[in-house]
This record gives structure tokens, C-alpha cells and sequence, in this order.
């Protein structure tokens, strides 16, 4: 074998955070041969064995420093809480031009954290976030295809590098994504309404019903639109609690507009007023029907 | 053939609503041979026209009164709002011994409605509900396995017949349902939790989100997630207009609840109360994760 017959682009890659979203990534630029050695970096030994053997990442420290010190970029999958702590390690130890990205998210409060532990947000820095994912967490719930024909934002300041969000957008567009720019406060509030609320309603409905005497039989006589619109109630914990306060000034301001709306539904719903339920109705059926 | 040899149990069956409920229904008891003739009844001639060419039914009238005059079983299909009318056709052209049974969502509304009509509820009607469905309706939407394995729960009153019960539970049985009983107002508020209620918050949050400025975007950013848990967005506005009115004392009470419970998440946000989140969506993700 060659390997100067056909160099990767990137000699090495290290992955912070090696679950689905960061296994998932790993897998799909493996594949697609723009990367040569994935490092692995996380706090549980047991699943950075497991990406070992299922051959997601090549090795693996625990210790961030020696994780990042010859990575030329380096990829944090980590919940959005964590980067504060992470970042002040990568900025011990990284060479000085590498390329550092992420999968946060929320984007304000990574560039915010960025910001605190760089003194000014590093041009080679690249916030990103793909949107997508399932309930599910850990490298064994990883695979090639996840960003396939999924969006991936990514919401670089003014002063970063175009050759670091070009170098970023070409190992997702490897991965089979679409890539997209926007400002980081412009996505906070897009995927507030999009994501982090219903996630935030599905939790509190389960939990509600939880609450109830007759919830062993709610949940047995649930059918499969309850299935589905609580799917997203599965999904880890703390990955939610971290999201929610990250981006809790666009998420109350979501919440708020909604909760009102629910109400106008609630006095017409006592007041026998059909036609206003209706009204809602069929524009909301219109609406998915449209978009989705 | 020899008809003699193979008598299907039931002569004939009209079903009064031809689509999504009524046209599985009527596959699968046809498929189960406990059917001889079944008839359709509708106020769409050109749905009940493809009902014929699919199989569906043999034959159809849009007069109730001709539709069910020599009906041994009549199966109501249609959105709860329209029983009372239903119901008064039925009255006045129905075998005197034929059985009554119905799909609709809410149970008390429609046993209310039989009493109003009948003065009092006939011995021979046997409320019930499949609990399964999709966010399509029409015909074309039916198909023979929708009950399989989901439930159907019967809301006889005291002084049903149990002969009649038999008969509507083994056509259940027949369509690979699992029959359960309940009480009439124990269904309506175990199925505002479990339905209603998620059906009224999907479609208050898209609408909700349909009236932003960044509606565009906000559904291009949409993940599977969002898809899922507003699929029942997508449902018939008609239809559900009726179960919200025909079920509103549980529906308002199970929202009232609800909404108390997201205002303390709200609460929390603010005041960055991250183990509050994390407990509530710990115990929901428990819940849903031990049920679904």
C-alpha cells in the first residue's frame, strides 16, 4: 500500500464526546476518505472500547489534553453544557492551527463559552449544528448514514477563517449533508420554536400523565399518535436540560407566544366556540401538510 | 358453491361512514368470513363508488333509512358530532332486533345522543372505539390490518345486551383486535390524556408557529422529530372539532393540569433550575421509555 498515492485531506481527526452524533460523524468521514487517524475522547472508557471494536474511531484518551495536542481538527459533541470545561482544556494543549468545530445545539452559549475561555472567539473556530438525530444515545446507536440529506448549520462570526468553514463544510458535505450559514442568535430562535420547545412540551405531557391515577391505563390504551408525538421524550436528560438553559431566552419567548395561543383554544373549547377550533385546526393541517 | 355449507353469522352489515375506520372495518370482517353483505351509507358518492371498486363494500345508498332497513348490525363511523342526526334516521328505519355499535372517540357524547334520541339507550347499542387510526382519512386510507393487535374498548351501559356485546366483540376479534371494557366516562377522560389532549397541542403548535415571521425557515429546519410529533397535526380538523367539543370537561381538565405543570418548567427556566428540568425529563423519559 502506497499512502502517498492518495494522502487524506486531514491527518487527524479528534472527536470529543464519541456517541451518536460524534460516532456518527466519525463513521461517515471515515467512509469518506477525506480523514486519515480518528482519536476519540470521552469520560466513559467502556463506550470508547466498544468505538474501538466497532471500528468508529482508531484510538482514545480520557485525558482531553492528550486527546487534542496533534489533531489538525477537532470535532466536540458533547452536551452544550460541558464546553465551557472542555474548551479551557483544548486551549491548553491544541496545535495552534487547528481547526475546532462542533455539533452544540444552541450557538449562542457555545460561542459565549468560546468566547470566555479564548478571551475573543479563535478564527479557526467553527460553530456548527446537524440537525438530526434520533432518541437514542451512545456510539452503538451511531451510523453512516445519520446526516445523509440532512441539514447542517453552521454560524461563523465575521472574523472567522474561510478556509476553517470551508475545510468543516467539505468533510459534511462528505457526509452526505447540506450545509448552511446563519447567524448564531437567528438559529437559536429558529430551532427554539423547532426543536428545543416540543421537546420541552413532550417531556411535560409524559410527566403530567406520569403524574395521574389512571396512568398505567393512559399509557396501555395509548395508540400510535401518542407514540410519535412523545417519541421525543426519550431523549437523554441531561443532553435536554443543558439545551434548554443554554437557549432559555428564545425558548421562554417561544413557550410564552405558545401558551398563550393554547389558551385562546381553551376559552373556545368552553365556550362551545367550534368554529374557532376549526379555524386552528385546518391552518395547522395545512401548514404540515405543506412543509413536511 | 354451496352458501349453505359456509353461513356467515351476520347477514348483513350496513356501515353509516365509509373511510379510514368504517372501510377497515369492513375489509377485515370480510376477510374473516363472519360477514355475508355489507352495505355503505355516506353523503360522498363518488368515496362510496370507490368503495365498491376497492372491494370495500357491495353495494351503497346515501339514505340513511334505506341504508340500514334491513341491517342486522349497524356500524357508525362518522365524527362524533353528527350522531344525533345519525341516530334519529337510524331510529326511524332499523330492524327492531338489529344491533348498534359505533367507532366514535369520545363515549359519553354518544351515549348521551342515543338517549336523546331513543329516550332511552337501546339494549341493543354497544358504544365502542378502536384505539388505532392514522392521520389519513377517505377510503383509499383503509386497509384490512388497521385493528391488528390494538385495542377496541366497548362502553356498554347495564342493561346492554350481552348477546349484542358478544356479537360486536367477536367482530373486533375477527378484525385481530383485543376487546376491552370500560366505563363510558372512564374512556373519555383516559382518552383525553392519551389523545385528545396531544391532538389539541400539535395542532396549537404549528399553528402557533405558522403565524412567526421565520415560518419558513422554522419548518425547513425541521428534524424527524418535529415531524413526529406534529404528524397528528395533519389530522381530519372536522373530526377533531368534534372530539375536542364532545369531550371538553376532560379535555379542559387534563389541559388546566397540563398547563400548571409546564408554567413550573417555565418557572424553572428562568431561574436557571437545571435539577428541576433534569428531574422532570428524567421521570418522563422513564415513563415513556417503559411503555412505549
Amino acid at each position: 500500500m502506497n499512502s502517498q498515492l492518495k494522502q487524506p485531506k486531514i491527518k487527524r481527526l479528534t472527536i470529543i464526546g464519541v456517541g451518536l452524533i460524534g460516532g456518527s460523524f466519525a463513521r461517515a468521514v471515515r467512509a469518506s476518505g477525506l480523514v486519515g487517524h480518528i482519536t476519540g475522547c470521552g469520560r466513559n472508557a467502556k463506550n470508547l472500547i466498544k468505538a474501538i471494536e466497532l471500528g468508529v474511531i482508531d484510538d482514545f484518551f480520557l485525558d482531553i489534553n492528550q486527546a487534542v495536542e496533534n489533531a489538525d481538527i477537532i470535532f466536540i459533541a458533547t452536551p452544550v453544557g460541558s464546553f465551557k470545561s472542555i474548551l479551557s482544556q483544548v486551549k491548553n494543549s491544541m496545535k495552534v492551527d487547528a481547526v475546532i468545530t462542533d455539533a452544540g445545539s444552541t450557538k449562542s452559549s457555545v460561542i459565549e463559552a468560546a468566547k470566555t475561555v479564548f478571551d475573543e472567539v479563535p478564527a479557526n473556530f467553527v460553530p456548527g449544528h446537524p440537525i438530526a438525530g434520533t432518541e437514542n444515545s451512545g456510539v452503538e446507536a451511531s451510523f453512516v448514514e445519520l446526516y445523509q440529506n440532512h441539514r447542517v448549520i453552521l454560524t461563523p462570526l465575521e472574523k472567522t477563517n474561510s478556509s476553517a468553514i470551508e475545510l468543516v463544510s467539505d468533510l459534511w458535505k462528505s457526509a452526505g449533508a447540506q450545509v448552511v450559514l446563519m447567524e448564531a442568535g437567528h438559529h437559536d430562535l429558529v430551532l427554539a420554536a423547532t426543536s428545543h420547545l416540543p421537546h420541552l412540551l413532550a417531556f411535560s405531557l409524559v410527566d403530567t400523565l406520569t403524574t395521574l391515577d389512571e396512568k398505567q391505563e393512559i399509557f396501555e390504551n395509548a395508540a400510535g399518535g401518542f407514540r410519535d408525538f412523545t417519541r421525543i421524550a426519550s431523549s437523554d436528560p441531561s443532553m435536554w436540560q443543558d439545551i434548554c438553559l443554554a437557549n432559555k431566552k428564545a425558548l421562554i419567548e417561544h413557550l410564552d407566544h405558545f401558551t398563550q395561543d393554547l389558551q385562546q383554544l381553551r376559552t373556545a373549547l368552553d365556550e362551545d366556540n367550534g368554529d374557532y377550533l376549526k379555524q386552528v385546526f385546518t391552518r395547522a393541517k395545512q401548514s404540515r401538510d405543506d412543509f413536511c
